[in-house]
């Protein structure tokens, strides 16, 4: 096995675990089978806020971070709670106003869902939370990485879809 | 009883039905207990768009209209659905580009659910349809409403906020 050509520039992926109160995001080139991590971070809305607002600043924000970023394309969690509708609603609200922006912006949106995003990082679509965040790691080589989880989760989305667009390169070579 | 007074401009309310596939709406101005018809219509994106690309769509026409007609508060139909979350999630996700269009052009965002919406128009919350249908045409001293049902829903939201403006102004002279 070789590793893919590095396109010059490299891919840039922007992904992003939405969420209403907390929206993380990661932005990552591609190299090689890994990826290096240009920035990270998440972004927070205060519940005293009108929810329309609160949608509206996740949309300025992700917009922002294309304009300063310039991602080539935007990767997105896409969970679905079986138990809980008004959670579902508020995550997918909160992925719409994501999804908005990066349109907006000329960026493809792609969708992953968690066990997607596990098997990319990690080989298993059922491993568990601690099993990803280490990977996350050790892809982007790096031995520790500050901020809640859901910076973690971001990058992993980015990841699983640096993945995808890899496997896509190499299908297309065949 | 006396009628509220008319603020001048009357106050004018858009409403909207959210749906990713079609969205409707309706412009009602505030007139006594009901109100004039100013616009209304559907959205409609093409399945075969990127979801992204949809929602997008949504926030661009839902914007558009408030520019060009200028509705001084948005109000939009919050409906929970119990039995199916991926609908839920679809639904969120087109009222969240309506939601967002309206808080960056500066419009309150106003939320009622179904049964708010039927109490308000029907006077019972659990009115059936085709009686909220019909009441919409009352309000809006019309005998016929063309369009698909997503456009009477939209109207019925509008109308539902204004009665509830309405409550709030007759509070505030106690």
């Amino acid at each position: 096995m070789t590793e893919p050509r590095s396109t010059n520039p490299p891919r840039r992926v922007m992904g992003i675990d939405p969420g209403l109160a907390i929206m993380g995001y990661g932005i990552v080139d591609e190299r090689g089978s890994g990826g290096v991590l240009v920035t990270s971070g998440v972004v927070r809305t205060s519940s005293k806020l009108p929810r329309a607002e609160r949608l509206a600043r996740l949309h300025d924000a992700v917009r922002a971070l294309i304009d300063e970023y310039r991602p080539h394309e935007v990767a997105v969690e896409q969970q679905f709670f079986k138990d809980n509708v008004k959670s579902a609603m508020a995550v997918g609200e909160a992925r719409a106003a994501a999804m908005i922006a990066a349109a907006q912006a000329g960026c493809p949106v792609y969708e992953f869902a968690p066990r997607e995003v596990k098997e990319a990082v990690t080989g298993w679509g059922n491993a568990p939370k601690t099993q990803v965040q280490q990977m996350v790691l050790v892809h982007l080589g790096l031995t520790r990485l500050d901020g809640p989880l859901d910076v973690t989760d971001a990058i992993g989305v980015a990841l699983a879809r640096l993945a995808a667009a890899g496997l896509e390169v190499a299908m297309a070579r065949q």
